[in-house]
């Protein structure tokens, strides 16, 4: 099985000699159709384009929220509700072992969810003494063009040359609106994004799908939050009947205590070629091809927010679907990995000693 | 190693479920840029274009041969001289062992060249009492524009919907003037191919870079083809010092008598999905996607001849590529290919005794 291994530590490093570098690419403005077809898509290539949504009126006028709380006075939204800011995250059971675990979902009015979020934003200050939620204003099922249409005017109602580009009209638009918490665990979409960043900044980690092997997906029984607004406490609920998901086991930050076990568990990751980083500012589109890894954190504007919007188009299941389906189907282990975890756990124990 | 030798059978399964389909499709006309970028280049799929250049003047001019012979009178053009129609092919060496032999080339004056494919080409029906050799006109380092400048004007420089979609002008344009004995065998460009028939047909036999696997390709060594126009001989002389070219093992044409040995020398080819074929009329473009592979016959025209031009652009060295490269470099056993050449190989010993 050496050999195999052995290809596939050479794919990782060949599809980043041969296109996508080092670094994320940035344009200074958007390319044209073309451009951004035969460059980014077809070599499934992200990029950052500077400038893309500075046209947007959402850009001045969605940092004021007095402007968003009159805009949508009456509109429900759907509120992510987790104790900690990570929804559709992996969390360890009473037993030890992690469930996948979604947020509450709750549909409020939305002053009172962006109070919400602005709440729990200063939650690490304050420790507990408050609501121990941590909100996050989000819903990947076209939210923006539902239940926040009375915002439709502040920006563009798909990206022009995107859309011409990929040959359709987004399937969805959805809309972000976090604080400093949030945070969206490493996973992969079947969908081109492009992901506008309107206020604040998004810090993105990103893997190409051939990197498949370093995020150790692995099947986790499927959990919820289920939250008491009136009590402010969080019961985690197993799905009944059991369902399991299948979910990356890599935490990119793991705390500085648990970092070298979280290195030992999953070395393909830590000791591989390093992932992308790239943050996204207001006014900048990030190109997130379909099929990429991604684990998205975010820095707030000045009054607490982050705020994102982004389109998701139809991907073509075309002959790069197929090796990515051939690649994870392939009986892989990684070189040396058992005795590379023997010597770490051998190190871990010796610690515990000391 | 069985896990492996599946997912490389369900690649080629896949990869024609979801993109390719089981025929090559046909348009009716030349795509847009955009569409030709996002449905078949972006995809690594082929596609023939009916119509495609139909308005050249080359497809009513170049099927007279006298108006070919007047217009390059004084020029030097490449004539490929092979024993059979096959250059760049397999051929057993005294020793049994197969050698790849590449033609004899020769620069003469267009006419005199243009007389050798028309006499090469009543060879079968008239055996041997005549020159020995087949000729083929063709030069794959852009021989359209070096020795056949002066029909440029009879087509368009390049084919523009392509050009703008790839982004680059045709890195090389070649001309294929050659009867119905000539044959190319299996073999990949590392170039986008826009395929131009101008006069008679040609077959092409595809595969996608998928199907590797399928091609067994091997070492061979190289050898050249030596000719002695006035005696009418071939010399087969191998290269000095040794050269040893990669090249696929398959011919799809076995004769009848040879055809029990070949599917059992090569059962992933023989057994496994069928092969695209498709045929290419005067006035058509095939657009031959960079790394398939492909097997070229070809019909003449009521002249005796099939004349093509093609263009080769630069291709994207993508993730694509370095999939194929993981592809190609995973150690791959076809599945219990061990016990069906012994089975054939008994069958055979059977047929023999008989």
């Amino acid at each position: 099985m050496t050999e195999d291994a052995n290809a596939v530590e050479s794919l990782w490093e060949e599809v980043r000699e041969l296109s996508f570098g080092t670094s994320v690419e940035r344009l200074d403005s958007p390319p044209s159709p073309l451009d951004f077809l035969r460059r980014f898509v077809s070599a499934n290539k992200p990029c950052i384009i500077s400038n893309a949504v500075s046209h947007w009126p959402a850009l001045s006028l969605w940092p004021d929220h007095n402007y968003l709380t009159r805009s949508l006075s009456d509109s429900l939204v759907s509120l992510h509700l987790t104790p900690d800011g990570r929804a559709d995250s992996l969390v360890p059971l009473s037993s030890g072992s992690p469930c996948f675990a979604s947020a509450h979902v709750e549909r409020v009015p939305f002053p009172r969810a962006l109070q919400f979020v602005l709440d729990s934003s200063s939650k690490s200050e304050e420790a507990s003494t408050r609501d121990p939620s941590v909100a996050y204003l989000q819903q990947q099922n076209d939210c923006f063009r539902e239940e926040y249409s009375n915002l439709s005017g502040d920006c563009d109602p798909h990206i022009a040359w995107a859309t011409e580009a990929l040959g359709c009209p987004p399937e969805a638009v959805n809309l972000w609106i976090g604080n400093h918490l949030s945070e969206t665990s490493f996973h992969k979409d079947h969908y081109e994004n492009l992901y506008a960043v309107v206020s604040g900044e998004k810090h993105f980690l990103l893997l190409p799908p051939t990197d498949v092997y370093r995020m150790y997906i692995r099947d986790y029984p499927a959990a919820h939050y289920s939250y008491d607004l009136e009590g402010g406490k969080f019961r985690l609920e197993m799905e009944e009947p059991a369902r399991f998901v299948p979910w990356c086991s890599v935490n990119p930050y793991p705390s500085p205590e648990t970092k070298k076990v979280e290195v030992s568990k999953f070395p393909m990751y830590f000791n591989g070629p390093k992932p992308f980083h790239c943050t996204v500012r207001a006014g900048d589109i990030l190109y997130l091809p379909s099929m990429w890894f991604h684990h998205v954190r975010q820095s707030p504007d000045e009054r607490g927010c982050t705020i994102a919007v982004n389109y998701w188009y139809d991907m073509q299941f075309d002959i790069k679907y197929a090796y990515f389906n051939f690649l994870q189907s392939i009986h892989h282990r990684p070189r040396s990995s058992r005795s590379r975890l023997e010597d770490l756990d051998e190190d871990a124990d010796e610690d515990e000693d000391e």
